[in-house]
């Protein structure tokens, strides 16, 4: 069996404490080279979706996603970029999507997202979509000759190397730049236009950098960690995009430090979980500059109101303010939004990997958790 | 301006301590009343959506179901209900569905589902889909002279009477009530056979006496509050359905017992939250008498395996058992898979009650908390 050079290569923590910060640093690399020879000249080569993409593509009506964990949220994070271009878009966790009876209408291309390409429900419903007659699939994944890779139609491989932390990282942030790549795809198809094709492009190219930028922010959240490693509990608050992102930061705090994250939609805030804030119960919010940011400062002021101490990821480019003491604000990019996704992503996974070296914890293989869930 | 008899009726606790713990014991009548009129003969009658009804449901091709909060939660149920009867169904928070673009094919039928029907992000969500051309709009909601009534070309009263207490117990249940019928009428259409329907329709039928059998289990409800009432964090994990289930769960306990607890689609668990299973974090799940019922206990082992306390709804027709002590095992029913999610509802209502009454928190009106959102 071929083996390929990425999953051969020896693994070596080089200046590293861990295996996770390595792979955290890696990321400008590893989105450097998924977006290799994909894009020319301000554009989208198709061919790399693998041959016959592009008639396949022609003919997608919709796209069901499916995945699990830490690639669950990449997924719902293309649902906000597919739909915005046209394309309805549907993202579930495959051990729910394999166990009921999914509606599969014509046109319909399965993407499934998998760092190993081997987690066991995924390629469940990878099977069950196929036997119900999917139009095409597509695997997102990490491994090459993994069995999802085999059993996919069309493969988009993200470049990420070898992952060894359980928590997943950098395969997360490469994800979002093969789904970026799809959206492009699937969006000139329907509401994409050349001129817009040309500016996601360009901010794709800029992404590298900016990750650079936000891995600077190292040592301002190594400080911020202390803040929050006695805490036993956390909200994470988004909208839009930055809701999946909200959602993945807090399962890295989850899977590595075991303080109990749970992220929401900032909008949902007052039906419910609202009751659960009082200085006791830090809030963390990731705050892009976009149409939405008016509306997420109003949630965090209802935070504020109630004692909740206050950690605000906002991009640099905002005109924020906070009355009083229990505010936490670090600054990141300025990044425009269709990129803002990867990098808010990044300090949250710093936060993560400082807050359980505060702990002590086993960073690179928590308890309970595997790498690859290869049984159900 | 007109004012129903329902919503001007005198409130009144009764020889209920709360009107929470009333409102969850008039379950068997308010359900009785929102099939009142709507069945015959052990079949829907269509006429119940309004005048021109099924003319629309007749060009219904997909459903996007829109709510906040606990009516969220009803919707999340009714997508499983739909999409096993073929009809393709979407459910999103409105609070991101109204600020995103959300792709409205043709042939889409907007449900919206709201206890008070002003509930300002649902709204904005109904007239944005008007705008985008939707085919029709539904709501499903419990003040007949509300906004959302208003504005929807077809409605589907839930006739829960006047609900007081913030925390929604009633209005859920019903919601789910009207949500099958929904999925009748639509189901018809696709994958529905005559015999299912009269099958699905009897069951609803035996719903009030199904829900007043698990309102007996108060006292044992009021007892396992007990072993719980100490707890900071919670895990409530079901699968299909009961994942939904799940959620309300733990939103009431959320929101009355400032108890951090989190749903988990129970497949998800080896994803990450397993990290934060141990002693000190109990395990919730509730376990119907269906197909996943074994790939559920094959989760609960590997809580077990890490030392989780293990809270346990699990239907009185299955062979359970879980070696070793921290197991509190409560039977439900038996009761038949289509309505589960309203019988498997009750005991966690319950739960949330009698927890909240031994934390001494304002069980009717909860911190934070309004009882209609009805701005941003």
């Amino acid at each position: 069996q071929a083996v390929s050079a990425q999953s051969a290569g020896v693994a070596d923590k080089g200046p590293y404490r861990h295996y996770m910060l390595k792979e955290i640093f890696e990321q400008p690399t590893v989105i450097a080279d998924t977006l290799e020879g994909r894009i020319h000249d301000g554009r989208l080569l198709e061919s790399c979706f693998g041959v016959g993409a592009s008639a396949l593509l022609d003919q997608v009506r919709q796209v069901h996603i499916v995945a699990c964990g830490t690639s669950y949220h990449a997924g719902l994070v293309a649902r906000y970029w597919l739909e915005e271009l046209g394309v309805p878009a549907s993202v579930e966790v495959a051990s729910e999507y394999r166990y009921r009876d999914p509606v599969i209408a014509p046109g319909t291309l399965f993407v499934s997202i998998s760092q190993s390409g081997e987690t066991a429900d995924t390629l469940a419903a990878l099977r069950g979509a196929k036997a119900r007659g999917c139009l095409g699939s597509l695997a997102i994944c990490n491994v090459p000759e993994s069995s999802l890779v085999r059993e996919s139609g069309l493969v988009l491989m993200t470049r990420a190397g070898r992952e060894i932390g359980v928590a997943s990282t950098k395969a997360f942030t490469t994800q979002l730049v093969a789904l970026r790549l799809l959206s492009i795809a699937l969006g000139r198809r329907h509401a994409l236009t050349l001129e817009r094709e040309q500016l996601l492009v360009s901010e794709l190219t800029a992404l590298p950098a900016q990750v650079e930028a936000a891995l600077a922010l190292n040592k301002d959240i190594e400080r911020l960690a202390e803040a929050f490693a006695d805490k036993h509990h956390a909200l994470f608050l988004g909208r839009g995009t930055q809701y999946a992102v909200a959602m993945e930061g807090a399962l890295k705090l989850k899977e590595i430090s075991y303080i109990h994250a749970e992220a929401y939609a900032a909008g949902e805030l007052k039906h419910g979980p609202l009751a659960l804030v009082d200085p006791t119960m830090p809030v963390l919010c990731v705050l892009p500059d976009n149409a939405l940011q008016e509306k997420v400062v109003s949630n965090l002021q209802e935070v504020r109101a109630r004692g909740g101490e206050l950690f605000l990821f906002a991009d640099a480019g905002l005109d924020v303010h906070f009355e009083g003491s229990g505010v936490h604000l670090l600054r990141v990019g300025p990044v425009s939004d269709s990129i803002a996704p990867v990098v808010f992503t990044v300090p949250l996974q710093l936060l993560a990997y400082h807050v359980a070296v505060l702990k002590g914890t086993d960073v690179d293989q928590p308890r309970n958790l595997a790498k690859s869930v290869t049984v159900e």
